[in-house]
């Protein structure tokens, strides 16, 4: 208990959920973290196709130069629909102000099924989002430290450890502590995107040597060259789909606008967009200056290494602070998933598509079955995937384009909706109020081009990575949504079975025949026979011959110390204990229909937990068979035992009447 | 259930006990593998040490042959040992007829402390025995194919796991099945032994050409001449204890006597004869040809194999089944521990030391809690030493030599209590019947000086081995002795308190105050307020305020739906269950300090695991909460839910009275 404070914080009362609301500062890190971090890597991504029209040697920039230039205009169009995905989502920040993205707006304008479907991508993604993101990042820690590498996985799952027990104290602990790492990379790269446009202006900025960087191995494997001009088209969409990565993440703060100060829709949408503008400065910058420095796509140094090395030069203080900022923003974009993952799941469970336990908020008001569960996927898709980005990666943005497409194009809808409204009518939702709005049209169409561009980003991802594990997505989603309406079906049917439907139920008493079962004849027993005579119901007491010498033992001694009430010993040929009392107990009912049938088992409660794993607990095991017969009441009489003197002493003070109650010898 | 059966077979009746016992041909196969597995390797480990004292070049035959061939000696000085072991060992089996060995045998002579010190020292011994001989044989088979290298953690384990099953079914059936491999390596050695001393005899076995294997790296380090006569004697001192390895095994049969066909000790008896006559056989065997063919000790081939290929040429059919059946011993070595740790943890249990679990027969009246935490102990031992017998060996035999020890000097003892009956007299002991033995003092001098003898051995284990990991067992075994006394501390206290000392105890009837906690109002709530009317005693409902607006609707709806009773709704600003709850019965207790507190919980009872997971399942915890307090009753009422229509029918065919009972809407 007191570790549990030490770690996690002290409990946090139902009443003080509004003071853990998070301000736009620690909004912007909690929630930009991943966004940010794909800048780590989306120019690279762009880069490494675009080289595929090269030749296959690292002077690619001395032969196709003007073709990889491409990756400006491509980051441009990028960061257009970047633009356009925002104001989709801004808008969406005040339609549907609890939060919850993708997911509350395909469920209030498509459907449950599309609603389920985009909740089923989100959450596989957030869980891949943790898994390669802290690979990534411990990625770069170990190629700073290489005797670090084969602890890697160790290194990986022990940061998931940490980021649940931050996650655990509270999203806005986690904001605060967090936040640093954010920032810091946020302040290197900006430094860095200065210093080189200066050092660029200046003329200074030099060429990385072709021969200084190893290219990528699989380049140059297929020669496209700008005359065909179909394969070429198709190239440029692949880079452009690949530098798509970029946007993951503009969605997280759509997810969880409930987390925010009030008044909510505002701080959050103000956050969207400072994060989306940040966003696309560092991505056009980082890209413009990878195009002037002639960075090679590679699989030994990042575009970004390349970048500080051109800018600060190699090896450099600087050049190491920006290597260390993009490792700790690569960290940091798992965070942004613990914030999404375990609200999302919530709503979702909270609609009775996920277990209702994820709804439950734990002593520090967070979502805690929620993050133990993104924890734990997490971590054995890190131990399964060994920890190494190339297998996770193709997995990866699939799920967020399936959600943008959902959300998109489910805002599209929205404004239809709102363009039927009359000036100044008013309509309120479950989770929306829609407003007349003059400017209706012009909001449908942005929706409808971003739904229209992050659906063909989504099937350029799933085609081109099919082969390379993408298939699997494409497998679980659905599958995972036919659990999700399995889980639902279930919680219908038991609603159906328990439903009173609105009348009074018949509560007439009933006969009970009450059994005790006893397996000694001690001081719990006569507990047991206690209960039995307190309760003034007719009761008998069973003991199971389960080994045939003891049943003559006990039968001797409940003679001499209880010789009251009748002992009826069952045999039992295979040393079974519940089978024979479950024989007697269908004989009972078969005579007495309409009877209960109580019966009474004694449990001996230890101090500890080792001293408990000492006995046989077998009321427990009991319970739960005897819980699938109908028409019979189980009870446990705990019999407590102190070994320790110091808890003896502790009870006296908490239970002064105790002494005296217990049956004396 | 049925795959249960299709794995382990039928459950067996008690009364079948007597039929699960084994013949002689069979229990030579459970018990000797472990003992003749030592042949595998104990002449190579005298040889190693001899080596010590040649100079460090596999050419140590041409110029130290003379010392190595003091194997030939040291070998029929242990067989020697070995003989008066087993002459001690003999006398125990007819003395303690119902086994145990080591630690009956110290636990009637010698006392308390010294049966658990044997008594732990077995038990650790014998999850060393399975982990190390299964990775050896493992070791083996990856030497065949080394391409299997890279899985030998996962092929142990798995062996481990199929020893686990098989021996689950029965020590009759494993003992059936695993005759076979150990009848093989026992025809296969004898044939090797046969062919080799006929061609040794007609002067045409030759010797193994010196460059042709490589010496084990550490040789020759530390040149030992005869001359520095106070090293040489440590030196064969050291060579004697390394080959007292072959005795390793012998005790067996004397802890497992209870498994044998009626008359027990006769069968054991004759049995453990012919292991120590086959295992003498073998052992000299072994060393002389090993002396002739100038076997060279290495890591790269084995002894056995250079023998192999020395009698019927490299790599021809004889050599390969010889081979192979050095690896099925090893493995099957494994086994023998299988038929004793379950039944010496029974024993222990029995007396109060060890978790009483261990003493209840499964379906196939084998030990199944011992089986299991064998086998889970020995995968454990084998995945943290990563399958390499070089970490576990140096911990492997202390603990039994331990136990020779004190079973030897037990048997001491023991004949001098014998020596003391005058002709004619019998004393009936627990375990024992002393009678008068004319030859009691020729039987005591037999025990001391193989006392002193494996006495002598373990301590020079101990210390030659302490630094590579036997100092992990001479802490080990004080510590698990340590444990086994707070085990039975713990019992001896719990009997304590729950003794009734012979009197009869005061059972009057006391009120019950009856508290019904209830989680919303449906069929199930209304089942609770049936039960409880039924048992007619004063009650209340309570519902805990976890979420406050939820309680609200429980209050609307407990007017609506039930209207009866009073409803209590209890605060809990810190969204706790148990403790509103746990403060509410104090105040009862406090006001009516003799009562019973009835608390009575729904659990809603699944078809299926997931089903079941689906839902909070509070009441399981609260039960275990609720242990913890003093003079309170809780009960189970269990509701079963049907969610598939197929459970629908079945069920209504097992209690055809059940539809008429639920309370219809």
């Amino acid at each position: 208990m007191n570790l549990g404070h030490l770690l996690l914080g002290k409990p946090l009362a139902t009443k003080d959920l509004p003071h853990q609301a998070i301000s736009k500062r620690v909004g912007l890190a909690v929630f930009a973290s991943d966004a940010l971090s794909s800048t780590a890597y989306a120019t690279q991504e762009i880069l490494v196709i675009l080289s595929i029209a090269a030749i296959g040697s690292t002077a690619i920039w001395q032969t196709q130069g003007n073709i990889l230039a491409i990756a400006i205009p491509i980051a441009i169009a990028i960061s257009i629909l970047l633009a356009i995905v925002t104001i989709s989502y801004r808008q969406t920040i005040f339609a549907y102000p609890n939060g919850g993205g993708a997911y509350i707006v395909a469920r209030d304008n498509l459907g449950e099924t599309p609603a389920q479907v985009a909740g089923a991508a989100l959450l596989t993604d957030y869980i891949l989002t943790v898994a390669v993101s802290i690979s990534a990042g411990v990625a770069q820690i170990t190629s700073f430290f290489p005797e670090l590498a084969p602890l890697r996985v160790h290194i990986a799952v022990a940061v998931i450890g940490l980021m649940t027990l931050v996650n655990l104290r509270g999203v806005k602990e986690s904001g605060t502590i967090f936040a640093i790492p954010t920032y810091f990379f946020l302040g290197v790269m900006l430094l860095t995107l200065a210093a080189g446009f200066v050092r660029l202006l200046g003329g200074s900025l030099g060429v990385i040597p072709p021969d200084s960087v190893e290219i990528v191995p699989h380049l140059g494997e297929s020669l496209v060259t700008p005359e065909a001009a179909g394969a070429f088209i198709f190239l440029i969409l692949r880079a452009f789909s690949s530098g798509c990565t970029a946007l993951t993440g503009i969605e997280a703060i759509s997810n969880g606008i409930q987390a925010f100060h009030e008044p909510r829709s505002k701080n959050a949408a103000k956050t969207l967009v400072v994060m989306s503008s940040v966003l696309i400065v560092l991505f056009i910058g980082i890209t413009v200056l990878a195009v002037n420095i002639h960075a090679i796509p590679s699989e030994h140094e990042t575009v970004i290494s390349q970048l500080g090395r051109s800018v600060f030069g190699a090896n450099s203080m600087m050049h190491f602070l920006l290597l260390g900022g993009t490792a700790l923003i690569l960290l940091m974009a798992a965070n942004t998933s613990y914030a999404d993952f375990p609200r999302l799941a919530a709503l979702i469970a909270a609609d009775g598509f996920l277990p209702r336990q994820l709804t439950n908020r734990g002593g520090r008001l967070v979502f805690s079955w929620g993050i133990l569960f993104l924890s734990l996927a997490a971590a054995l898709l890190v131990i399964i995937g060994n920890a190494s980005t190339t297998t996770l990666i193709p997995l990866y943005a699939i799920g967020v384009f399936l959600s943008f497409t959902m959300s998109q194009y489910g805002m599209y809808i929205h404004m239809g909706r709102v363009g039927k409204l009359k000036p100044g009518e008013e309509i309120q939702g479950l989770e929306t109020v829609m407003k007349y709005d003059p400017h209706w049209h012009r909001k449908q169409i942005i929706s409808l081009i971003g739904a229209i561009c992050t659906f063909v980003v989504m099937v350029i991802f799933a085609i081109t990575k099919f082969t390379h594990g993408a298939w699997f997505i494409v497998i679980l989603i659905p599958l995972l949504v036919l659990v999700f309406f399995k889980i639902h079906h279930h919680y219908k049917s038991v609603a159906h079975e328990l439903s009173l439907a609105g009348s009074r139920p018949d509560t007439k008493p009933r006969t009970v025949q009450t059994i005790i079962l006893i397996d000694d004849v001690h001081r719990e027993t006569a507990r047991l026979v206690n209960v039995a005579k307190s309760l003034r119901h007719p009761w008998k007491a069973i003991h199971v011959a389960v080994n045939p010498e003891k049943a003559l033992k006990v039968e001797q001694k409940w003679n001499e110390r209880i010789g009251e009430g009748e002992l009826l010993i069952l045999q039992s040929p295979y040393r079974l204990l519940a089978e024979p009392i479950a024989d007697y107990i269908e004989d009972i009912q078969k005579q007495e229909p309409s009877c209960f049938v109580h019966i009474i088992v004694g449990h001996l409660a230890m101090d500890t937990f080792w001293e408990q794993a000492l006995h046989s607990n077998s009321s427990l095991i009991l319970n739960l068979i005897f819980s699938r017969m109908e028409n019979v009441v189980f009870t446990t009489v705990p019999y407590r035992i102190h070994t320790h003197e110091e808890d003896d002493a502790e009870d006296t003070k908490r239970e002064p009447e105790q002494q005296e109650l217990t049956p004396t010898a």
